[in-house]
């Protein structure tokens, strides 16, 4: 099983995966299906992967023995998250393939630069101003107006590092909850919906979008997914297109998220790039039953090198992400005749933690 | 996680395996979609199970220490295979619940036994006769006249443990090539398919088959299996009820497959069981993609004692197994559209070796 291939891997490879939360758990059960075994590198003691490959390392991302020996191990590294440290993506780059690449990374680490870097694209996001300090901060906010929300340009995720500027928001308090950590402020975006594209990049430049989704957040965290969206044709197709653009910018390979919002005008609907993801994400859970090929198999084929699969969708699908107490309702869920329930086998259910989610597929619909 | 729930199970629950080829891979894998933890106890050092499984213990199926050890780790024993030793059965189950049951395992270890129990339901089999010895097969072969075939009544798979019976067989030879075990002979059905009926039980009786699917062997492997078989409604639910009769007889709990002939005569469609199997089968492989719920889901449903999932079919099935050198078109395979590969992560491609399989699925057919 490990004649090798000119374009990329065969089954029998081992893939590595830097992270141990969810989404390294579903690529490592999808790397299996593919005959692949997967490795996982993560700091933690216990994480969910860990328990569905082939093997797992616990180390720092600072700790270069335990990385040498790691890229020694594997035929290929991904990620689950963002925030994967420069250095260490760097140092791994230098020993084995890292996909998606360190371009990617730089880019979506920094809100700043993200911003830049979709504007100079030529697509719409909303306005930004830098903010270095709490005169930066008065001088945007003197430009962009109230309401517009302060973010941190990094570490930022589910609504951390976070702080909305409203009519009485007193501007140094806001610098002060943000940390003075380099920030950037966004003007406020009046969306009707938000969406997001997930879409593939494969090693040969081959590109796949799943359809477009439509997103609902509480408390800044994903709730529920919907697909289609509902969004006309034109939005749709632009959406897509800028999800293309952006990942051939990127020079991208792999599976990443584009989020938008959707904001109603006289001209119709417009697309607004919110925020882009260089790994699988929430918002594409869907795929699992909901397409032809899940996200998580299109991460593992792109990174290894195979074909991309069909992001063909298979019905009417909603994703309901099962966050804190709502997982003890698994067993209803295993009732309903057209769930599927995924779970993470986290032992904790904590406020706001995601311990699962389920997909509803009904066929008729389109 | 670990609420206890008092009809089963609970997600965080442990699932032992018997055994650690491609169904408990795939059980395993199952498993972690619904946030159990695997524990694969399995003789040899190195199975495709292992890979993808929380835990596993290398032992023999005869080492009580390891058994016992291994009962304590986990909540629920099953099997991916029927030769489980009734002494291994026994010893298992008096520490931990074993679905499915010591009854099962009995009754169809013993091609014998199996047609007794079968007949006794009033359902047809193919005639057959007790060989004990040359003496008893000279006796079968001339009540059930040539050709026959036969079998040992145990540890017989893929063909093993079987000699034809032609006009030309010499029986003193064929005795001899059955090493003398204890058999049976089997007369020659004239069949026009092979079908089977892949369905789950659960532990309250519940019951769900999943639509009769059509098999073609090649060499006593199966080859490809066809959903929906092309057989008329009447045999196809003479099919179904026959299955639900068995488990109900077994008071079985799991998933089990009923392998069929269809025999055309004057009166229509006849259907003769062949075979059961009390475990997943290759011949549901199918139901992955294919399905609402897949076989491997279905069973780990059921032996946890959570509610049966749907067993609607999605569409017009394939599943072709990847026998051999075969599994060397991967690449080709990954590049259709409507394929979906699955690998068993087999490090050598041994002729006859079951390497993994491909579903097909097209939405259109009925």
């Amino acid at each position: 099983m490990s004649r090798p291939d000119p374009t990329g891997l065969a089954p029998g490879a081992v893939l590595g995966i830097l992270g141990g939360g969810q989404l390294a758990r579903m690529m490592a059960l999808a790397a299996a299906d593919l005959g692949l075994r997967a490795h996982i590198f993560a700091p933690e003691p216990d994480s969910p992967a860990y328990e569905v490959a082939a093997r797992h390392t616990i180390g720092a991302y600072e700790d270069e023995a335990a990385l040498a020996a790691f890229a020694d191990a594997v035929d290929v590294v991904t990620y689950e998250f963002e925030n994967v440290p420069a250095a260490t993506a760097a140092f791994l780059a230098a020993r084995t393939p890292l996909h998606p690449g360190a371009r990617a990374l730089a880019v979506t680490q920094d809100r700043l630069s993200e911003k830049r870097f979709v504007s100079e694209l030529g697509l719409a996001v909303a306005p930004f101003r830098q903010v270095d300090s709490l005169g930066d901060l008065e001088q945007a906010v003197a430009a962009l107006g109230r309401p517009s929300v302060l973010k941190t340009r990094r570490f930022g995720y589910d609504g951390k590092g976070q702080v909305k500027i409203t009519a009485d928001t007193d501007l140094m308090q806001a610098w002060e909850e943000i940390g003075h950590f380099p920030a950037i402020l966004e003007g406020f975006v009046s969306f009707a919906r938000e969406i997001s594209v997930v879409a593939a990049r494969g090693s040969d430049g081959s590109f796949a979008a799943f359809d477009v989704c439509e997103n609902e957040h509480r408390d800044h965290i994903l709730a529920l997914t919907r697909v289609p969206a509902r969004i006309g044709a034109v939005a749709s197709a632009a959406a897509i297109d800028a999800a293309r653009r952006i990942g051939e910018a990127l020079a991208y390979v792999g599976v990443f998220a584009v989020e938008f919002f959707i904001v109603e005008d006289a001209a119709g609907e417009q697309v607004v790039v919110n925020e882009i993801a260089p790994r699988v994400h929430n918002s594409g859970h869907w795929t699992s039953e909901g397409a032809q090929t899940s996200q998580f198999h299109q991460h593992v084929r792109a990174v290894c090198g195979f074909p991309l699969g069909a992001a063909t969708r298979r019905g009417t699908v909603t994703m309901e992400n099962l966050i804190g107490d709502r997982v003890h309702d698994w067993r209803a869920i295993l009732a309903e005749p057209n769930a599927h329930l995924h779970l993470y086998g986290k032992r904790e259910a904590r406020p706001g933690r995601k311990m699962g989610h389920v997909t509803r597929v009904l066929p008729q619909g389109d």
